[in-house]
């Protein structure tokens, strides 16, 4: 390892103290289970648990309700004649269905990896795409600034001869190959990007979709790239299942991905598999049996809804105090929704004006706890909030915000 | 990385060919869903899926039903007062009571984490256990030949600059630091273990105990070891849940595998959270409310008939024909059962007569897929073979052992 990557390591750990950000300032939550605010207590906007699409399914608990018996799911295996031999049949069917029903990406002869959330698929698509130990130099791995900060954390954790941090995609100008990460659209600030490496040499592209649904953004296409990955933590709000999926075009990488799975868990938790085709399975019931939901009752259409409302409130809140700025997204037609609109992303980025240097300390005094810009390889002018957090969350955002003077 | 490591990196994808070996093989399984017997086709036991015990669940079914509702267990976080904030509060109640009721190994004043099975945690384990990277050297991680085969197979295939694997403890002779990993009971072969190094440098241990449980082995006392990892899938037959546990004795070891599991996957899937702590629970309640069961059914015990049947007909048949032999488990008197009795474990490791040389070659023959002792650091006079499948599959083990001939 390079003198770089361990100081980048041990940076990592220095930052976060071994110790889980999100338990730090979640255990001080302001609101209690009963919504009880505690003005000292710091709001932490941090993470993005999707704790918004809860009401829906609230609605919606008995008919996803799923039922397992005590001799159920017990073995290792579920399919052995599919490449993914871990994942349910029943899950591959439903992951199909969903993409068909929302035409977001091409399924059609390619192959299905699941994993325990997007995390571990992220780690698998790298170790397949990578060359074998056998060269001499790690491949570098790029992402556009400002970046999915979770990529540069898992890199410069799990250091290997494989693959390595390689920073912002668009500054990448060595003559070694290496893979791109293109996350559509974009975590932290929800723009529209395509890959950005302009180098001679060949790269692999990993495609993180993880916000391509119709709830956030408009569908204006089936993507159709070599790996694709998405999550339900996000497209449903189902973050505790762990349930995230691969959509891979060639059959080695798939195996390899499979073969990074099995190798670091022997697979996907059945629990979960079963629950998430159930709950894919309703959305998908709602679409293609149109006759029994209201149309504003539909999964996209409610939760697009809740979070049209609260990006207007949070707009509103911004643009009166004038301390921060927030990006107005073009519109775009939607082939999902036969509408257009602006994109409605999971989290806010906002740009503190002149005279505030830090966004992230701005914040704090606010009692709210953002991540800042520098995690994102962007500067401390910037700070990302969560936009999905509970209804008790949001309100108290807005009401926080308030307090912003210049 | 050293040219040895890249050696056996690529050893390693060379013999698994990219692709999971379980499938291979099961996918040709002569056992059909019927229990019709194809004998052309190889028989895999290779693996270890513990159908065993499905019979056990079988009548339990109904009693260990887990519902969960379409709103339920959304969230990524569990319980953020605890140093393992994805861990569900039930869960760790349910695992502190079952090693209180069966006695073998000791929580009071230790920290739960929980991962994607004991394969996630093992990973965690020696994460947390080794230096930081800043230090020159990755750590060697050793255990006793024969070994546990999926140690050495995942570190060959996730080298790392932080650990690698150093071959067979009892050889143990570099004045270097060392994580030793204890498999107690032993797998393959099924003995009592202690620490095999020795060395004047401290090394650090970690003991798995999958099969320390009543039905494998007699349990002579509650282990008190630093680090202690557990599995639904050997204890329970719940494999496709995917839930491990590890024991730590300290806080910041804990701490430290928390956050090696938050970085791939962001905790564990809670639906396999929650049904395992039924699963316990109706185990715990057998013995706690004795009066309501017949002791022969209570888990235990039923699970332990099974096997000591299975390993009878076994002894019957290797005797009977003399190709191969079979150690005899020396009796020893269990806590928890109160009563003598020679171990009984999930796996069989036999050794092959003067005559033959190669164990895993010779089942071949008889189309009995075994695991052959090279892969466990012994002799190619060895073979490991599953004693936990379906019974279907132990009875054509049987059958085709009978066409063994010397």
């Amino acid at each position: 390892m390079s003198t770089k990557q361990k100081q980048r390591a041990r940076g990592f750990f220095q930052e976060h103290t071994l110790y889980p950000s999100m338990v730090v300032a979640k255990a001080a939550s302001p609101i209690n289970k009963n919504g009880f605010t505690s003005p000292s207590s710091t709001l932490n906007l941090d993470k993005g648990d999707p704790l918004v699409f809860g009401k829906y399914w609230k609605k919606k608990s008995e008919e996803c309700m799923v039922v397992i018996k005590g001799c159920e799911l017990m073995s290792y295996l579920s399919d052995t004649s599919n490449v993914c031999w871990y994942m349910l049949p029943e899950l591959k069917d439903a992951i199909e269905r969903l993409h068909h029903v929302v035409r977001n990406a091409v399924t059609k002869d390619k192959y299905i990896v699941i994993g325990t959330g997007t995390t571990q698929l992220f780690m698998a698509a790298l170790f397949a795409l990578s060359p074998s130990m056998t060269t001499s130099h790690p491949i570098n791995v790029v992402s556009a600034t400002p970046y999915y900060s979770e990529y540069k954390d898992q890199l410069d954790l799990f250091c290997s001869e494989r693959f390595q941090w390689g920073g912002d995609a668009g500054e990448y100008d060595k003559n070694e190959t290496y893979i791109e990460v293109v996350n559509y659209p974009n975590n932290p600030d929800g723009t529209i990007k395509e890959p950005m490496v302009k180098s001679i040499v060949e790269g692999k592209l990993v495609h993180d979709l993880a916000y391509y649904w119709p709830h956030y953004t408009p569908i204006t296409h089936q993507a159709n790239h070599d790996v694709m990955l998405f999550t339900l933590s996000k497209c449903t709000g189902h973050a505790g299942s762990r349930i995230g999926w691969a959509i891979v075009k060639d059959i080695e990488v798939a195996k390899k991905m499979v073969m990074f799975v099995q190798m670091s868990s022997i697979g996907v938790a059945k629990e979960s598999q079963t629950r998430a085709a159930k709950i894919m399975g309703v959305i998908c019931d709602g679409y293609q049996k149109f006759e029994s939901i209201e149309p504003d009752q539909l999964f996209f259409e409610y939760c697009k809804n809740i979070l049209r409302e609260r990006w207007e409130k949070l707009r509103r809140s911004i643009e009166l105090r004038k301390v921060f700025t927030v990006a107005k997204y073009p519109k775009a037609y939607c082939n999902f929704a036969n509408e257009s609109f602006e994109a409605l992303p999971a989290f806010v980025w906002l740009k503190c004006e002149e005279g505030i240097e830090n966004a992230e300390n701005y914040l704090g005094k606010l009692k709210i706890r953002g991540r800042g810009g520098v995690r994102f390889g962007a500067g401390s002018k910037h700070v990302r909030l969560s936009m999905i957090g509970t209804d008790d969350e949001f309100t108290e955002l807005i009401k926080r915000l308030s307090n912003a003077k210049y």
